[in-house]
């Protein structure tokens, strides 16, 4: 071991560090843990960023050891390459500007980028790691300022364009199965100099383009948009699910795009993260998760690793219900807080966020099992599959066959039911509970 | 005068309650102000709550004297004309549980509205007052606890659609221009319970049959659908503008549907009031409001009497930039606070409400005739209409074009302009005050 | 059984509805479990309530078959007797109205009070089950609609001072160990029209009248207060732990009074419930508490029966670190979701709630045995106990003293050890799951 | 002109740039405005900050054209003469690590401090400037991640002193009138690890030191607290004014220490700014104000520049109950947003909350002269001051007289009238549109 002071962890054994639930091997409706949870590592988060905020600076270097700009992304691919193997860990996630510094000028920057993704791929294909999906930083220089693929300068829109282009490029030789754009700067800071129309259909354009040139070059993985309300944008055009959603399919854009899920993204739009899943899986795009949680008294992305089991288990009963992963995984796109100012506290975190999705596995997979909920949904929707409501669903009733019915019907009270949620709840806690 | 301890309201004058800003005749853009302003009384807030919160009762009387039912129906439509007339406003907005009182059955319930609203029509037509829009109620009865055209419950459903098609028929019957659905109980309190793409999916056909039976008995204005997040319920399927429309895209629906976009709700949903309207106006949905202000403090929909000349300038700019309401209008979905327990008081709340908007009629105008803010927008996105900008816009360019482009190009950083947002902020607050 | 259509509940056992973690013999630190809990019902949710909204009327009828307001108030009695019963529950609270009608004067108000309260007390009395606090409702009432011992009208503060004084007789005469202050009117909606310090000091007045007449007919239990920081009132006084502390202090009213702490209080004033314990038990009030879950997405108080075991055991953990309840209690202050249409759900969301916290305190309990987050906390402050730590804390060091030795004693950051909250996240979560 | 490119703002002319209402020798109640406003610049955010976020790097260079350390620390300076002459605000505010580099050591540290102060200070007097107050930043560096005076490691404390040591000489030494303590890093992340009594006993015992130590050398000056509920910091102790005030209380320093309440950080807290100014002027504590504005839809510290004339009345309001500033002022802790990207921008900026508070001045100047509210609140509590109220304010009623009193009144609901919001309202916004 190199970077990490700590021994490998070691499942379900009596090491300093270890996994409580999560047993990579361990087999849940018939496919391997492993092969369910898809766990990847963020780059940015994990190798890059030092512990900054807006009232302090870095308080945890991430150099290894390395002097020059070159070494210290060399030793960063080497870190993550060691990390992942003391974790577990099959995949990882990246910006463009997360391995390769940027340069004097976009070719050079492009240069350093070829050079250091072959280095980074190479070592981690070496210990059998993935590439979950690859991006470009549309947000950190100063001249995305006003936004990249809605920036009001058509340069800039160029200059992202060129930077989606290569950023897709290098995606493609590390054998990346997803694709994703975060708008952080694609909104507005205040309506008064902001033409919403037009920078929402050049938005348009660059999935667009984006999408043709990567199946022109053979990209098979899933493009993915991630919503997010707000921060850095004031407005964020990506706000939810359901807009995004409206946003694809009005654009037609619906056939190539999928939604990477961030829980707390879903949180700072005020819904849960299941609600943001669900509203994925039911309108089919339903692609990859950033896992972390937020801190609901707090307004702003904090990307705490995850604790908490209950939305755990609602999250994996979702990706259940969706068929599962096909190209997507769960990126902890999660941070150690500030005050955790050692190296060594990364692994407690990436074991925390493991262990609590490993354990909501389970609790789903017994919620399913024991069938309780479904049961009950089932049957509080039974009357649609008969009499008026069959015919109401296939489209035979109209208006006022309805009027006439319920003129004849009476109060129609006596068909409500309670809805029974403390039951419900009830059975959640007590299945979260008893796995084992 | 009747009801209302009060004097006419004299327009600039010098009586005790007088209007600062509104002025009905008064000339602007080439229309009359009322024209502009379209105001309505909700008859709700108005003529029925009586003040009671979920820690209190009811604490000022809206029987107006009347004692049994039907007796007190009829005065609060002699109190609506009674009002209106005294503020000087042109339109009303009604459930249809407000103007009439819940029989035993359904057909009861469907007389009682039968002939209240032909007295209402009467009185309100003799004053020359015009009803805006119509709606159902659908969310106090216990019968739609679970929801009405998302009820788990096809016999709900069925009843919730009988109780469309008579509240359209008497919109239609009295002249409305427009018919609003609210669903404030459709949506979910927990997803552990609900099979969300059936109710949406119900929800829909509903929509669709409400329309075609519109259009069957000659209703040619519009249908709206009012976006809020949530209150009462947990989540509430139509969550904001962007949610709406793409809803109705979804569907099919966009043809016949626009939003009625009300203040405190945009704001329950994250956005500012100004975000719902411009999203509405770009999708070529922008169809009524619902006048109020919310207290950003809270978290409920508190429904006050607007008074942030602010919030109305810029409702206003959207207003005038979508070209001016055509079947929609200002119905001050408003109320006053629980402590002002005086019928004088809802005076007062609604001079505040037409003052506020006036006023910000008046701001809005000066904003465009002074032409700073276009002017800025206009410069600032100007490189979308030579060059290259033109060549994306007009999907010629390729991304290979524009990465050939961004190479060549250097560092695009001095084609970043400054926002300026402080300096159009000192615009704003010069017109707002300038004006006359 | 004559109300609830359920059989007794058994105690981890095999019927319909059990307990999975309550039980109530069991012993913890050297106490049985429901004597560490002292679980109480709340009259007015449980037996008073009937799920009526803002937007929608009662759904669920709390007559319990009586025809007559006296009739209705004895089943009310004897419905609370036999469901705390059924419940294994040994505590009850309640308001002055919740037990008994208000008559057509105060005094008949009052007689009603001595009857009904006669009733009660002897009808929970015989089953075993105690009064943990009592309270006055000085919100419902019109009269109250500016507040009762802030109320503008000081004949509103003398009637409110009058329910106050029976409030107190009627607790003491029932054996209650605890009497209540929610201020839900004491506090304004607009400072437009507000004397806060007159309000401020009357409020004052009306507590140390209270303590004294509660002290003079020989009440031997604890006054309490209750924050809350919004809902009914736009700001209400008694904001959070914290301010209530620093109020009472300045009227010097901290011997007498102590905070009951609710949940879903804690969380609209942007605090954990832990953070309001703490708080509590740090400056020697803490009281009592009131239990039950808020909806982070949601901003109203949501009053949901507590599912969430985090928040119980930190609750918890709180409560043993306190030293246990002396004369508070657990009272759920929670109710049913509105959907839950029956009786049967009241018995599901009690269940789901003793578990909650029955697990919370098995949970805590195995925390503190387990010492991993007591010895952090102890060796991350060590530096106190010596040197320069020691000095500070005994006052024996100035300023220039410090100054001298930060001058002498170069960088500090070496003295700054990691904070790992993500490791105690992980031992609090092992607790947690591995507690049986 | 040096750094700014623009000529002098002219007050009310017609220069490019120009003042709509502020006019600093027009007399309001016997005052300058200038005198009444006190306005400072605040130094980190105009001469230091390049607008860096959580997720971008810096836009706008604030080096001056300076190269090594310390020519860019003089230049700063500079270029504060040259700002605050242009805009003819006559103070200033800083915190230490703003106006001079952290050296290599502490010792080099305050050299670096000692040298550069007399610089600023020379320029500054040069120009009529005067420092309004100066402060530590005991938050930026990592040794603070835990915090200052709340820091588990007593050697970090020591440090914290020192510096506070220093910072309060330089302040004297520049004549300061008032010291602040924001406590940016004073709070916790989790209860898991902090001991949150003994560290808020601890920064009881370093405000304590610093009070004795400036009283000792002679500092007349007024010590201020800055309230904030949270950021960067997860909970901070000092969450809002009546937070504050208790924790003076309680440890005796409410006689030194008055608050300084940010606009900003009062609507984080869940308050109105106006009600924390109240909070304070009512427990003469009121001292300075850190003027600016926050996105009510945003749940970060935004520090924009004011231009909402509402609260800017409401806090003139205040600001002249109270007497108007003593050693206090209105410092613009304010920053032109992002996009916002030149030096001119700034000026944009200071204009538009220079503005703002003028206007708010003549607003809350015309309320105070109109007389309205002022009236209505004395009639509406005009109970208290006769009969059953005066006996109540003098503590000769006791609650039996009270229950009497009650009993034999009869209801009060008669004494109950209209808290007339909406016509207040209307008021309001008449004096703000009527000045001039």
């Amino acid at each position: 071991m190199k970077y990490f002071n700590s021994e490998k962890i070691t499942f379900k054994s009596g090491a300093q560090r270890e996994f409580l639930w999560y047993d990579p091997e361990r087999v849940v409706q018939g496919k391997k843990m492993k092969d369910h949870l898809r766990f990847a590592a963020s780059y940015w988060h994990t190798f890059v960023a030092e512990g900054a905020d807006m009232f302090g600076t870095g308080v945890l270097g991430k150099t290894f050891g390395g002097t020059s700009p070159e070494d210290i992304y060399r030793r960063k691919a080497e870190a993550a390459a060691e990390f992942t193997d003391l974790l577990g860990i099959e995949y990882y996630c990246f910006h463009d500007r997360d391995i390769a510094p940027e340069g004097k000028s976009l070719s050079e920057t492009n240069r350093n980028l070829d050079e250091l993704s072959d280095y980074l791929g190479d070592i981690m294909a070496k210990g059998g790691k993935k590439l979950l999906w690859g991006t470009a930083n549309l947000f950190n220089n100063p001249r995305y300022m006003h936004g990249a693929g809605t920036a009001p300068s058509a340069d800039v829109f160029a200059f992202a364009a060129a930077q989606v282009k290569k950023a897709i490029e290098i995606t493609v030789k590390l054998g990346g199965s997803g694709y994703v754009f975060w708008g952080g700067r694609e909104g507005y800071e205040t309506l008064l100099n902001t033409d919403m129309a037009l920078e929402q259909e050049n938005m348009a354009r660059l999935l667009t383009m984006a999408v043709e040139y990567g199946r022109r070059i053979g990209f098979k993985g899933d493009f993915y948009i991630e919503p997010k309300p707000k921060e850095p944008t004031k407005h964020q055009y990506d706000f939810d699910a359901a807009t995004v959603i409206g946003f694809l399919r009005k654009y037609d854009l619906l056939n190539d795009f999928k939604l990477n899920i961030e829980a707390n993204h879903a949180t700072l739009a005020g819904h849960t993260f299941q609600h943001e899943l669900a509203t994925a899986r039911i309108n089919g795009v339903f692609g990859s998760i950033d896992a972390n949680q937020g801190d609901m008294l707090l307004g702003w992305d904090t990307d705490e690793f995850p604790f908490d089991v209950y939305d755990a288990t609602l999250c994996m009963l979702e990706v259940l219900k969706a068929g599962g992963f096909t190209n997507g995984g769960l990126n902890f796109d999660a941070k150690i807080r500030r005050g955790s100012c050692s190296l060594e506290d990364m692994l407690d975190g990436y074991i925390l966020g493991m262990d609590t999705f490993a354990h909501g596995l389970l609790a789903a997979d017994a919620i399913i099992r024991g069938g309780e909920l479904d049961d009950f949904v089932k049957s509080r929707y039974d009357s649609w599959n008969t009499g008026i409501g069959s015919r109401i669903r296939s489209g035979e009733a109209v208006i006022e066959e309805l009027s006439d019915y319920a003129l004849s019907r009476g109060d129609v009270l006596s068909s409500v039911r309670s809805a029974r949620q403390e039951y419900l709840e009830n059975v959640v806690n007590k299945k979260i509970y008893e796995c084992k």
